[in-house]
């Protein structure tokens, strides 16, 4: 087992007892290249023939099902189950993570067998969400299958389902064993998954990490056209860049007990607003990207941020094949939904803005305004058909697109 | 905050990196004496005036609906929400889950609003995977008002909720921040629900607590007349008895990581079959009671119990008023339902048999056999009729009905 745990008991005084206890979890991130080749021991390693249960979705299937059932066949002589997920993020419900257990049970899957997720985000979720409730808990792998998921979804420890027009309303804590990470998988993403993914290493950038902007500004666009193939040495510098920043912020508020001031939630603000609001016609980190956009915006009207380096990261995400904006946004629903936001994070706002490339700071519900939304919102549309341009480079904005 | 977290970064080697994440949960179990009394302050300290939302049950309105509002009213001046929770263990249920989450999420509940849950074991279930997966966590408190919960289910990490025909097949650990116990509501308990909680205690005393059996032996029966308040002295050191050793069994094994030998899992291994073979008309405590009846006969039947012991245990169950057998067992389905717990219990039966009072071991599924199973089953069914007797004492068992 990876993971261990205590309790201690005490008495607090004469009617009160006290029972404290530790979890330690241990979770390994792991690098690999061509994770289903037969001699690759990464992924055989990590699930220890426990007799998984592996769930894939539909792309998998099609791209590398015959690879992966070879590849467990070898690893898993004791035996897996297969399980085909065939759900998006508008049908990333608790009924999906039903539909798991309940193959789960059927398939007499022991407590001790790990769950592994080959697939986007949306499979990860929901199989870490049924690993964490069936029979209470039991282990779980990530092999993130698409750029989104290789930096963020798939390395972390939060899962979530929509529900009831809710985003991500419903959800656990539950840190994989291992997260074993692939690269060669963004080879056959469709180019709108890996602009989509572009936004969550754009997101770290501009929060906490300077060096890794420049990497995109330098190759972003030429990475994003090679699928990540080109230029070789930059493209493992920036997953490289983008999972170390991600973990580390991770590993400094790991439950998000009590602190509820994260720089990763930079870009996670509004979007919640414009994915439900699109009905998911948006993606996650199209939306995310969005999001950073009106709060660069936010940050420069506040006077936190300069219009240079503000329009130097509005630039960045056009040339990495992302909108700034979504037509269909009513300002006023966005505003009411911050409402929802500061519930989830324990009555603030903890809007995360940067201040400048790579530095961040926070602001508060009162320190803003729905009429500073509208404008920041009117000003990313007007960018968008190229009707405002920054002095430094009036055109780059139109012919990016 | 009653839970502190961190997390350490490592590399491994070149390719991998660790996240060891831990997690300190600090659990309190208050023992009190008129709960809703506005100047007993145990549970609104508990709750500290941050706005929870209180789920309580249609008995408990009845009999309590008054007496809550105002005691809320006083120890929550900034306000709190109240949800009537109308499920029975056979609606125990994801939809009941989701329901509490949706009306959070209307009620607009912050992530440091605790919901705490006023009720039976279904009650405190169902409320404490609410707050587990509602907003990926939020705190909770638990007030159980049955006896079953004071000493069992309200006192515990454990939650689950029955899907597809399986009992407790989805759940999670979520330590309440507090259990805050009262012994008077006892006193409004309907006598059935008195004798389904002391199976519980009873469970307590027969693997590890002799002290508590003779406890039983000597005052149970007076204990359930009286619902708990006579002789006083002993209502208190049974309670008492019984929640510690519960806690200290857990207190050893808290998220049950890797050992599925449990004392506490003493009359749960045949219950769940019954339970749901009965649709749950036979209470979870009385199904404890028949699996603990089954246990020992077949604890007798592998010579690991002396037939005396398993006598005066027996008698010690009727004597409580219950029952030691269920007339539907189709013995043949009950040994079939043993593959689903090796399951759970990661490929072992990890069966717990006491081996005298107090004392206990464990078997695994190879040790005993439908067969045994079935002559335990019927030595039972002739002992309720009455046609066998022990030695010692041939009517006692008869007239104890």
């Amino acid at each position: 087992m990876t993971s261990t745990s205590e309790g201690l008991l005490s008495a607090v005084d004469d009617h009160t007892t006290e029972l404290v206890s530790t979890a330690v979890r241990r979770q390994l991130v792991i690098r690999t290249t061509g994770i289903f080749a037969l001699d690759n021991p990464a992924l055989g390693d990590a699930v220890a023939d426990r007799r998984p249960l592996v769930v894939w979705t539909p792309s998998v299937e099609r791209l590398y099902g015959d690879e992966l059932r070879s590849y467990f066949s070898v690893h898993c002589p004791s035996g897996f189950e297969c399980f085909l997920l065939r759900r998006t993020e508008e049908s990333k419900t608790l009924g999906a993570v039903t539909d798991i257990c309940e193959f789960a049970a059927e398939a007499g899957l022991r407590r001790t067998s790990p769950m592994v997720a080959v697939g986007g985000g949306v499979c990860t979720d929901l199989v870490g969400i049924a690993a964490a409730v069936f029979r209470r808990g039991v282990p779980h792998l990530k092999v993130p299958t698409t750029l989104i998921g290789l930096v963020d979804a798939g390395i972390g420890t939060k899962n979530a389902v929509n529900h009831a027009g809710r985003k991500s309303i419903l959800g656990t804590f539950h840190p994989p064993e291992a997260s074993i990470l692939d690269l060669n998988f963004v080879a056959t993403l469709p180019r709108r998954h890996v602009v989509n993914g572009m936004a969550e290493i754009a997101k770290v950038a501009l929060v906490i990490d300077e060096r890794l902007f420049d990497l995109l500004e330098s190759s972003g666009s030429q990475l994003v056209d090679s699928r990540l193939r080109e230029p070789a040495l930059e493209a493992d510098a920036l997953v490289h860049r983008a999972v170390h920043g991600m973990l580390a912020q991770l590993a400094g508020n790991v439950y998000e007990w009590g602190d509820y001031r994260r720089a990763m939630d930079f870009g996670h603000t509004f979007s919640p607003y414009i994915e439900v609001a699109s009905e998911h016609e948006v993606l996650h980190g199209e939306a995310v990207a969005m999001d950073m956009a009106l709060s660069l915006c936010l940050s420069s009207a506040l006077g936190l941020m300069d219009d240079a380096s503000r329009d130097r990261a509005l630039r960045l995400l056009l040339s990495l094949g992302l909108d700034l904006a979504w037509c269909g946004i009513d300002v006023h629903k966005l505003w009411e939904s911050l409402q929802s936001i500061c519930e989830h994070r324990a009555g603030h706002l903890n809007l995360c803005l940067p201040t400048g490339i790579g530095i961040h700071t926070f602001v508060d519900l009162p320190d803003i305004d729905v009429t500073m939304l509208r404008r920041a919102h009117d000003h990313l549309a007007a960018v968008r058909i190229g009707r405002v341009a920054t002095e430094e480079d009036p055109v780059s904005w139109r012919s990016s697109r």
